[in-house]
């Protein structure tokens, strides 16, 4: 009997990594990346609130409590998806929505918890300091980085990342077909006769299935008699 | 923010168990098993050898040696995969391989570097202890034994010992259709425009290919807009 290793080390040596070939990301699952990903822009692509409240410059905020709250005017509101056009400025809070860009002028985001509005001007409770609750563009994911390496095996999370970066057609490496022969005269298939104490070729079934649960593609060519001949026949014409 | 625990236990009891349905053994990675397997036969079926050697009487040995060896009649030769149907005598041995089944009236397998054949006999130049070299019928899974219990989650190993039963269909539970609907009107599509700040729905995909690790068979509903009736469209149309 030879060891695992030995074995490893006479038959890996004949086999070439395959081509490659260009699937959808969804088909992607469990295959290994044939390229490095690079990112063609920032994720988040642009900087953002991390909160509900209000963007702000963070100098309107100083000396701000409880007892001598800031009163800044609200200049509108932004829902997340929605980009605001308008610089802000001095003396003003702009509404909004966690994920929404932050826009021009603002620095920083007050969460909701510590202000009240009310009549078109809103009422900051505390200081905070300058960039608080942005999210920066790039934090994620920075333009031009490697996001996975070549030889990567892609799980979900890897998915979830080559989607935020639009990437919907991935090149990964062919899977490898697996045949598996099974020998031996004392062996019969699932449907086989195994009246006169014949075994079943169970090893062909646990190693079909773990040559697809590491995804290569098994091929089951049935059970080879023990002569020669009968083998050679298997392994050059398949089942 | 509702806890992971508090969002399983809401959903949790909205979702019934589905049916069941008879796959091939081959399709059945990953499912769980909606029956116990209970074993039909013994396996191994026989008592049989475990080693290549000499089947024997445990009491022709006795006394037997480097220098008193015992010599015993070649009563003929038993392949794996071939059963004996003479009895075998006081006296004599038959030569066995590997997994063979052991012939009516041995009780002991002597390996062959413990021997030498010549001219129709052998020697032995040991005493073996009574039931030495022999694998028991029954001793992997035995008949009426409950294999796996409903409920089992089938993994490769399992898989090779529903095939040693003849297994070739099992009942398992069918596997849940998963739909994903991303909300937010700060999403689009991987496919999308998203040059004015937007971000891709990329848990999406990760979700998708969760589901699918999981053995679940995911469905893809886009992104809903933050409205409820585009939601509850959404949800009672699919996409």
């Amino acid at each position: 009997m030879i060891s695992v290793e030995e074995a490893l080390n006479t038959i890996l040596p004949h086999i070439k990594v395959l081509g490659t070939e260009r699937v959808s990301l969804q088909d992607s699952l469990g295959a290994v990346l044939a390229e490095d990903i690079i990112a063609p822009f920032n994720v988040p692509p642009l900087d953002n609130s991390a909160m509900d409240g209000y963007a702000v410059k963070a100098e309107d905020l100083q000396g701000a409590s409880e007892q001598n709250p800031a009163k800044l005017k609200i200049s509108g509101e932004l829902p997340a998806g929605y980009r605001s056009k308008d610089l802000l400025k001095k003396g003003e809070a702009l509404r909004i929505m966690t994920g929404a860009p932050v826009p021009e002028g603002a620095d920083t985001v007050v969460m909701q918890e510590d202000t009240s509005a009310n009549n078109g001007s809103v009422e900051v409770f505390k200081e905070i300091k300058l960039g608080t609750n942005i999210r920066r563009a790039g934090e994620d994911i920075s333009e031009g980085q490697v996001l996975f390496k070549k030889g990567t095996r892609i799980r979900p999370a890897h998915i979830g990342s080559l989607a935020s970066i639009k990437r919907a057609i991935v090149s990964v490496y062919q899977r490898p077909r697996v045949a598996i022969l099974s020998t031996g005269d004392e062996l019969v298939d699932i449907d086989g006769d195994n009246s006169d104490g014949k075994i079943v070729s169970s090893n062909t079934y646990s190693l079909f299935a773990l040559v697809k649960e590491n995804g290569g593609i098994p091929v089951n060519l049935g059970i080879g008699r023990d002569t020669k001949e009968a083998l050679r026949g298997e392994i050059s014409g398949g089942a």
